[in-house]
């Protein structure tokens, strides 16, 4: 069952036949379910919530959703949940997406060999983080479990700093001169493919985790500050010793497609 | 024909059935041919060009290499050749390559749809370089010219910052705890993905193109600062634009496979 805010999503839901029930109204779709996934902007997330305890019989029911950021956003959660219904919320976040937003450029294996990290909360239970475990399991993923705290600071450094760091590269690429694109290779198309993303999704994901992308971005700024400095000079070993640790931990992460 | 430095390589070579010969002696390799491509570390070549010299009947030989930096090297390789044997040198930049070395990773497909840069200098006739050209193009390049030095400036941006960059991000991303790596989704791995790539040949090309380097890193210093204020102050806003002409930009890319 999917829930839109607008028709016109409904409407490319039911041309497309995904989904058993699609509607803009929200208590028609959560009636009687057992697992409902918040897939919205996390900005949006608590109001939402707020929405669902304003509805009849969901006590029991499992919460998670899809969110990129956790700390406040659980925080918020949470807090509207407490001394309320019998929900129980476990956060998700899939480590899986793709540059190109809408329905359009869905598929079924997305998730395939993608981490799932999972911030059980104040209302979660053991059995709804097995429950919400299980089903991304069920996608083929394989699941963690951090504090959200944690979590914020992990992703801080591998998804939001190569995003930003992505974006940057591709200004300072061809900011100079654009034509400089038609000589491009593979090389700068990987490294900035995730610059793509949707602008208005990434600002959010970007402030929202600032306090720990803030010091990640400062590292990667004295980072390339040194860099600078060993050009420099000519420094040819230093160069290269850089170059030799980063290659060691990149050919530590192995490839997407051997997952 | 394939010359090889080392002995090993050769047998490698000659157990994959490869070449129809392969030696490390020059002069059976280059007897009687039209056209020697250089493929070795940029700062070997003149060198290598200056025991070509040495050899006898070369007269009208093409020559053309694969270096990643054109302007002190076609100039270094020009002064060889001036007034000496007629060589026709035609620098070449083919841009696509694996982030792995070896023979063991070769690709008959490895330049479907890659761009070529040629760079023809003093000892260039316009058959040299027609001929160099219909050379990549039956690899399947496109192929286009440029000066030496509009080729380096143009590489600076799109090939080695990018470089560079994924390697400064891979250690700043596992840098404080390289246990995060295990979350690490398709975009870690995209955007750092060349930094697998060999240290002592990147270390070369970087310094040996970084008087174009240095600008374009200062340019991603100052861009990475102005990101973090507008993080700082939380600018919504400013983020959002700066990650929309990102996208913009990165857009007008196209992606590999659609090459």
């Amino acid at each position: 069952r999917l829930w839109a805010r607008r028709a016109a999503a409904v409407e490319e839901i039911n041309r497309l036949q995904i989904a058993d029930l699609a509607s803009t109204d929200l208590q028609q779709v959560v009636d009687g379910v057992d697992l409902i996934i918040l897939a919205t902007p996390v900005g949006v997330m608590p109001a939402l919530v707020e929405r669902l305890l304003e509805l009849p019989d969901l006590t029991g029911a499992i919460l998670t959703d899809l969110g990129s950021v956790k700390g406040n956003v659980v925080a918020a959660i949470d807090a509207r949940l407490a001394g309320s219904a019998d929900i129980h919320f476990v956060g998700s976040h899939p480590m899986a997406g793709k540059e190109q937003a809408g329905i359009e450029h869905a598929s079924a294996d997305l998730f395939q060999g993608a981490a799932c990290v999972l911030t059980p909360g104040a209302t979660s239970t053991e059995i709804a983080t097995a429950t919400v475990e299980d089903f991304w399991k069920a996608l083929g993923c394989r699941t963690l479990r951090m504090r959200p705290d944690e979590h914020d600071a992990a992703v801080a450094r591998i998804s939001h700093l190569p995003h930003l760091a992505a974006s940057l590269v591709v200004a300072s690429a061809l900011g100079v001169d654009p034509s400089f694109g038609r000589i491009a290779g593979a090389g700068l198309r990987d490294t900035t493919r995730v610059a793509s993303g949707p602008p208005g999704m990434w600002a959010e994901i970007l402030l929202e985790n600032s306090p720990a992308i803030i010091p990640a971005l400062k590292d990667l700024s004295a980072k390339l500050n040194e860099a600078l400095r060993l050009l420099e000079s000519g420094n040819s070993d230093q160069l290269e010793a850089l170059l030799r640790h980063a290659k060691e931990q990149r050919d530590g992460l192995g490839n997407h497609d051997a997952d």
